[in-house]
């Protein structure tokens, strides 16, 4: 089996795991500060899914640094199989609450005035909370890539 | 390498695009044709996403037919990659359009009840198209995950 960047039980590994954690927990505190969030469904599933996000990404990075200090190889075929389904189902959420709540926030900024009108929307923690949103998602692609790459060489 | 349900060439694969270029075809169709759909960004991002969609899968259907007419194999590693990288992005932007489509209908739905109060929208046919979406989407991932598989077990 290759060793590729971001290989569970990597440096790599833990670094990427680390910033998924910390853009998707950034994200969380962003958008739940925000006044006004819970106006949309939306960003309400942004919260659900981000911090579902925070969580897997916690756990992976405690296996990896587990790994590290013990210098034990986790590349085996059945823990691959488990770690790649459970990246991609949480980066393809991870994406569908991104997008609809950058759906949400262009139709509030450009499609209507609702922001401008209502001083009491935070538009600007939004729009962070989004951005660390999809930056957390970028990182969670790169890990299901490399987990899918390992996978399909195994054999 | 392997040959997989839905590989480039097959007649498998050929159905898997003619499956993509219908569903993306009829949600561009149906959210075209809904009264008042350019009132958000979201659904024009849609219709220009699933457009692009369609001609993607509309081009690789012809592939398939010319290899399945000449019976030629297409699994080279260069077509492959492109094959690979060109699903990929379309998936990735399919998914993001339907995505903040279906945030901005729930927003319109259940969050405001604009739906009801602007008897203009039809907004049945937003969720027709958006449904459709969604499955064009679930088709091409079938297909990107299988180029990337076989992509991956070549070397």
């Amino acid at each position: 089996m290759k060793e590729l960047f971001g290989s569970p039980g990597k440096a790599s590994g833990l670094l990427l795991r680390t910033g998924q954690f910390f853009f998707a927990g950034a994200s969380v505190g962003a958008m739940a500060s925000a006044a006004g969030f819970s106006i949309s469904t939306a960003f309400c599933y942004l919260i659900a899914s981000m911090g579902l996000q925070a969580l897997w990404s916690l756990g992976l990075a405690c296996l990896d640094i587990h790994a590290l200090r013990l210098k034990r190889r986790l590349q085996t075929p059945i823990l691959l199989s488990l770690l790649a389904v459970g990246d991609w189902v949480t980066s393809i959420l991870s994406l569908g609450a991104a997008s609809s709540s950058a759906g949400v926030m262009i139709l509030f900024v450009v499609d209507s005035d609702l922001c401008k009108r209502d001083r009491k929307l935070e538009c600007n923690m939004f729009g962070i909370s989004i951005a660390l949103a999809f930056i957390s998602w970028f990182l969670l692609a790169i890990s299901s890539y490399v987990m899918m790459w390992m996978l399909a060489s195994v054999d």
